[in-house]
């Protein structure tokens, strides 16, 4: 509350205000914001607003919306750092483990709004929809199938993104039961085997078939 | 053109305009814009604009941007008409048979903009958003999972849902490679197998094999 009219005071008479809390008062406003309206939905008044801050100061601190798009949806979770843990341990249970680790992930209370606010705003912004593209076939996804070391590394990387993407869309953004309310250890089983597949088994890209294998 | 004129002129003069063919038009250049920017980016004025009718004709035979979306929306396809095509054949080619079809419908250049007006429009206005947990977790995809009669069909539906709905913002939305050019047949080989086991397969709620592979 003093921070509010701190912040806002601070801004008035042009002096620098509250730094790293206020800053990240607007982030935090700003995911909420992205994870409930999406990107077209959010405006700079609006996250002003819920945080308690003089629009101007956010200009200042990230000069347009999509800055403050991108800023806001920085994930809190070193997910480089996953890769070796999820590599690690026996081979058939690298999906099951994956699930796991996003779900347990996505729903922790700071990364719900930015995995909510990423499929809200990547429909209609294009910022939002390359941060998306990166998500789905390259990044942390990619880092992985590369680790697991299988032909076809950016298709397992992309079909393991659609399955997850899709079950955060049915989840957290439009509420499909029973996905919405299935506990994550319904959802490691059901999808587990998938993601397996997806990583580490034959896509049926040749390898599977006993005639010859037209491509690739 | 002359249907334009026409349609100005009926307006204005208050006769009922050029009828079906003019209600076409105008559906024909929702489906564009909701396809381009989603709900909250298509106006009536653009679609107006785009069918080259006055809007006001627009709202005489829709009413509202929420009523001309669910017409819209209203898909060519007979969804039920696929359930004992789907069900007729092997069961174990279940899974690759609707990958097929949805993909081959989808790619229709009259369903195309659908399903991705409907994917772009679910994640920020609440009328697509049921629209979308509707063709997710019942409609063709239940009554599909009925026909096929295991257990739990309503979470086999809402499974596929995902895969397929995770498969459409990758390849139509965000246009992810390699899916978003890959063949159909490439799909159907790779995506095939899960759908196959959210259908008729077991999804390890207790019934699960102790040691046995888990896949297939």
């Amino acid at each position: 509350m003093s921070h509010d009219v701190a912040a806002r005071r601070a801004t008035r008479t042009g002096r620098r205000p509250g730094s790293v809390d206020t800053r990240g008062r607007i982030l935090d406003a700003a995911r909420s914001s992205f994870g409930e309206r999406g990107f077209e939905g959010t405006t700079i008044r609006g996250v002003a607003a819920r945080a308690g801050v003089d629009p101007a100061l956010i200009h200042h601190y990230f000069g347009s919306k999509q800055r403050l798009f991108v800023a806001a949806m920085e994930f809190p979770v070193d997910f480089a750092a996953m890769v070796p843990r999820l590599v690690a341990g026996p081979r058939e249970g690298i999906g099951e483990r994956l699930v796991r680790f996003v779900f347990e992930t996505w729903e922790t209370p700071t990364v719900r709004p930015l995995i909510v606010g990423l499929v809200r705003s990547a429909t209609t912004d294009p910022v939002a929809a390359t941060m998306l593209r990166e998500l789905l076939a390259a990044g942390p996804l990619l880092a992985l199938t590369h680790a697991i070391d299988r032909p076809d590394a950016r298709l397992r990387a992309s079909l393991v993104g659609t399955q997850l993407i899709g079950l955060a869309l049915a989840r957290y953004v439009v509420a499909v039961e029973p996905l919405a309310s299935a506990p994550i250890d319904d959802l490691v089983r059901a999808v587990g085997p998938t993601i397996q597949r997806y990583l580490t088994g034959d896509l049926a890209r040749g390898e599977a078939a006993p005639a010859a294998d037209p491509e690739d």
